[in-house]
């Protein structure tokens, strides 16, 4: 039995997305990421070979789709489904406090 | 894509658990329990034919493993995996206020 807090060892600056690997089963990958003001760096996308169904725990972001204006504003308890190989990108994450995410890659 | 706010529409006060199917895919299955107060049923376990990694986003449960004398505690941010038929019950959830699960169902 695997046990842990997702808000435990929180870091409030980090240089970089910190990405831990909670899960990871031949069809399922599951990950706590955390944000501190990083995006995706301009005109790069996540394009990507497994579907994501991606849940916001604290902070906030904003997450844009291909082809969208405007990104798509994310507090906690927001949650999206991003199929496979649809291009997004995180336009923006909180700048005061840390973004948590939960995100579950599967095929 | 699909969104939504697991935090939405909680009841303060349900005659069972309500279980919200958030995501059903051939090897995933993603869901939001609610409980209040409910626990499984005394000598009743849960066995599964597929692995679980089940995170608590709010209120509190006690969880308890075939063979074990004690719960396990969990509070917001708590997670737990549970291997396939290993045998498992809610001895507890929290009486005062909803306690929100994201339950991962995989094979």
């Amino acid at each position: 039995m695997i046990t842990g807090n997702l808000f435990a060892d929180v870091a409030d600056q980090l240089p970089d997305e910190q990405i831990m690997e909670l899960l990871s089963a031949p069809n399922v990958r599951i990950e706590r990421i955390i944000s501190t003001g990083h995006a995706t760096a301009p005109n790069e996308w996540y394009d990507q070979d497994w579907a994501e169904w991606v849940l916001l725990l604290a902070g906030s972001a904003g997450l844009i789709f291909e082809g969208e204006t405007e990104p798509l504003p994310l507090e906690p308890g927001s949650y999206v489904h991003i199929a496979a190989h649809v291009r997004h990108r995180v336009a923006w994450t909180d700048m005061s406090v840390p973004t948590i995410w939960l995100a579950i890659h599967y095929q």
